[in-house]
């Protein structure tokens, strides 16, 4: 009946075997090497996810004494190499045209063009390399995935040039978030995508006990990719944003379709051509991850978002889009991880250290000129001011000593602008621009005033140190928006009970990426708790020293919970991984 | 400043314990009592669902020597008990109207009154509920969880009536499916659920290097729920699909609403007075489960479902209502969790055991008359024949062959029944009636007849033997079409190889809840897997025993993929559990 069937089948799947470790086990060449090679930093690095202890691959300082002497040289060659030139992006699939107007927000003209994505060629290509990717197995894959993050992490500095002319992030923040803490970021997704598919067995013995003998059956477990992946990056934080996605996605089996921002291209431009570098290597078909450019005022995110070939959606971006495609493409099925916006949130009601919280508040309002999703925007003071070891600080005196931390970070031009970078957009200029307006509609009172800062590197960048606009509790129209950029609203209360109940009401109505509380209540810290797990917000108690509260550690802290409307999912926890992929199970008798 | 505020949270918030595990720590009385009793089970049965291996807490046979002499009678006098009787739900909130309107497909009108649900006041007191069930902790939630299904298997011959007078199952299906095995499918969710709550700490000390000391924090993670959860019952399988979801979603924190289908209401009124019963002794609000009974006509489960409290949603049920709850719920970001149908198929080419396999097709087709979601549909045999050991077998001798077997399990009327049940309703029966029509449109023959049973103890009930209907494998909008009930189609194929074609392409377009392959090649087999996999459905090899294709194994069979459109959920993978908590972390510094 089928004597010649074998041939027949070769022929026509290219391979027969179904068992998930065959490619593993079978892997000689540059796979195996990869799978040797990874295997102890898997290990440790599935051993922090799971105890959520401090870990880090990647070291995060810029310093050459750990990158090599020429190392930022060299990386500063790199990206000026891409600068008004092609981006080679091999045989990927695109329509011939070439795209890109990237400008720094520091000024400069990028220049940068790169091959349009061609998205009928591109699916058909990405489909086409998804059975040999599924095949090879969990551990494969991540040892790949791994392979390309240690590549991207070579090329740290590279990236950090593309990442701080196209974010306006300064340049070590371009560094570390968007160098070795995305990739650690990315090491967590990869993780957590292996020890969910290695939680199903390859196989399984079945005995069920039976009147004579037992029934007995062998199963076999397949985890198999959901379809093909889209991520849609961001323009503030290119690569920190896309690479949970993207490696959750790539790790457990589903092809890969990368939408940069299209003023954040070549950060992930450089990703992308790394993943395809390395996938080749590895023998598999770099069509596993593409680079979808596009030219001015195409809604490239949004026709890919909707084609059936796409399975799996990661977005960070603004809440309208990222609302459109939770309702448009959730509606069809498809797996969409968003990450918007909301209003973070600190209640502050006494401290025992007033130059640390200030010190610490005043940090995390000057960072990236509060351009980060995680950046307090709502800082609520009980009226009768904040308990601290000299007495009450009234909230005139907190305002003016809160702008005086933020002046002495940012008094002197040049050492200001290496903390706030530049502003990336109109938009967040109009925030800074618009705050005597904002004050006035509110009632409120302009307590902490934006500084104009002139970059001295580059002096068409526009710099603005943060602003604070103080406001009654009252006004919940005002501060129940998002302010994205350098302002923070000082929201004053009755008391710090009112402070919690809208801190509650105001997160889980719209959202919240961080929030932390001051206090030296023990009682007022267990109900700060509780009003987070109320909100579904992650909770930072009495920052006062190097840790901020706008600042996520990979294998550790969760970033956002899912559990508010500012996210619909955290990196990086087991429901960020489990739904990319399905198991299919084969049984049969063996005797008994 | 806060001198008093820790009175004034009490007062206002009920307690301010943030600890996941103070509740379980501290519980005293039944809880701790619970805690303790079903500690160990909770570790055989997370160990089997880790292993994926044979485990069974409660048997499955419902003979005396198992259940006591005299269970079965005592269950049926308590069945008889709710017959023409008010439903008490004690003081679940109500409308104050009754609603039921059940009619076992046996026959006898059942008259049982339930207390009709009040959205409002029933979504209020499950929100309000959730506060302590949260604070509980996912350990003590799992053991009330093992506890009401103890209770439910200590109730299985009341519920198997229930269930066969609502379903139209035979008895001993309704109580194997309905009882023992729904009940292990139940602690299954718990497990899953704990085991995925408890692997994240309740506590992590995160130690950072620095240049002098290490950065220090301590970091506390709680696992949080999504809100209330709706559980949409089915006719066919009132338990054993609903109890996956609800466990799931109780044990993972949220309050449940159960919405049982119209005819098919009391054997989830049972359950849910059993978990309301069990939760209030254990110090938890009853209205955490909750029963939705609603009148004719009503639309409940579409008005609850886009109901703004409601975070969660699994549903069992036909592909229109289903598909419209993945668009308009999905749309909403609940996470939906739906089991529809699909056109499952088997692929016949070889066999080393003719009697084998067709006594297993034969008991596959007629079991429960082919009611259930995992009855086999399409047949695929090719047109030279089936290879056997005494040679071919061809399609009209197979046809023939498949006639008889199932005639030998239904030739007696008595004995018949106990196989087939009732047909559940006027759809079913007419899929029956109409085999003649359908052959005629298909351009194809009658090759197995149905019979008309007379059930002799029910004479009002419709039941049937399974028919199968030949047709060609070019009429693709015949058998791509799911015809539920007892009505098979056997296609004729050019080649295996066809067959695994259409296997793929009908599977990945209109679904299918499982698959099955017979051969004695190696070949085909693997080439069946790879098959598998692309369609993403589960396969069955060569059964012949005692082992069916439309049986799922609680711990072991995952039931469904959640990897083609007849289902995108799997009972029980980790994508079933996670997304139905979210973790909120605090962290604070203490000294290095």
């Amino acid at each position: 009946m089928s004597s010649d069937f074998a041939v027949t089948v070769i022929t026509v799947r290219g391979m027969t075997s179904t068992s998930a470790t065959t490619a593993t086990d079978s892997a000689a060449g540059p796979l195996a090497d990869l799978i040797a090679r990874h295997e102890e930093v898997l290990g440790q690095a599935a051993a922090a996810l799971s105890a959520r202890t401090f870990y880090a691959r990647y070291p995060d300082s810029p310093s050459p004494r750990v990158h090599g002497e020429g190392a930022a040289e060299a990386g500063l060659t790199a990206y000026r190499g891409h600068l008004d030139a092609d981006f080679d992006l091999g045989d990927q699939p695109n329509t011939g045209a070439s795209v890109g107007s990237e400008v720094s927000p520091y000024g400069p003209v990028l220049g940068v063009r790169y091959p349009q994505f061609d998205i009928d060629a591109g699916l058909a290509a990405a489909l086409a390399a998804m059975r040999d990717w599924r095949d090879a197995g969990p551990r494969a894959r991540a040892a790949v995935c791994v392979e390309i993050v240690d590549r991207l992490h070579a090329r740290s500095f590279e990236i950090a040039n593309a990442v701080q002319h196209t974010s306006g992030q300064p340049f070590v923040m371009a560094f570390q978030a968007g160098g070795p803490q995305a990739q650690d970021r990315a090491l967590e997704a990869i993780v957590a995508a292996l020890v969910e598919q290695e939680r199903i067995p390859a196989s399984a013995r079945w005995e069920k006990p039976g009147r004579d003998a037992p029934l007995v059956m062998v199963k076999d477990y397949v985890c198999v990719p959901r379809g093909v992946a889209l991520v849609i990056g961001c323009n503030t934080f290119p690569t920190w944003n896309a690479y949970p996605g993207l490696f959750a996605s790539l790790a457990t089996g589903n092809p890969v379709i990368v939408k940069p921002h299209p003023r954040a291209v070549l950060p992930l431009a450089i990703t992308v051509a790394v993943c395809r570098e390395v996938l080749a290597e590895a023998g598999f078909d770099p069509a596993l991850v593409q680079l979808a450019a596009e030219g001015d005022g195409e809604r490239l995110a949004a026709d890919l978002a909707l084609r059936p070939q796409i399975a799996i959606i990661d977005y960070t971006g603004g809440p309208a889009f990222g609302g459109w495609l939770e309702r448009e493409a959730g509606a069809l099925g498809k797996a969409v991880f968003t990450e918007k916006a909301g209003v973070n949130t600190i209640v502050i009601d006494s401290t025992d250290d007033v130059r640390g919280m200030l010190a610490n508040l005043a940090f995390s309002l000057t960072l990236y000129s509060g351009q980060m999703c995680t950046t307090p925007q709502n800082l609520y003071v009980p009226a009768a001011g904040i308990g601290t070891p000299d007495g009450v600080l009234s909230v005139p005196e907190f305002a003016t000593a809160l702008g005086e931390a933020i002046g002495q970070l940012t008094g002197e031009d040049a050492r200001a602008v290496e903390l706030l970078g530049a502003t990336v957009n109109d938009g967040v200029r109009a925030v800074s621009a618009g705050l005597a307006d904002l004050a006035a509609e509110a009632d409120g009172e302009i307590v902490v005033s934006p500084r104009e800062v002139t970059h001295p590197a580059y002096p068409d960048a526009v710099v603005r140190t943060p602003g604070v606009v103080r406001l009654d509790v009252g006004r919940e129209d005002i501060y129940t928006q998002e302010c994205f950029g350098p302002l923070s609203l000082l929201i004053v209360t009755d008391s710090t009970e009112q402070s919690l109940a809208q801190f509650v009401d105001t997160v889980r109505e719209h959202g919240a990426m961080t929030a932390a509380v001051y206090s030296t209540s023990e009682a007022v810290l267990a109900a700060a708790r509780e009003a987070a797990l109320d909100a579904g917000v992650a909770l930072s108690e009495n920052l006062t020293g190097q840790v901020f509260v706008n600042q996520t550690a990979a294998f550790s802290d969760f970033h956002g919970t899912g559990a508010n409307p500012a996210a619909n999912a955290a990196y990086t926890d087991a429901a960020f991984v489990a739904p990319r992929f399905r198991v299919v199970a084969t049984r049969r008798h063996v005797p008994a």
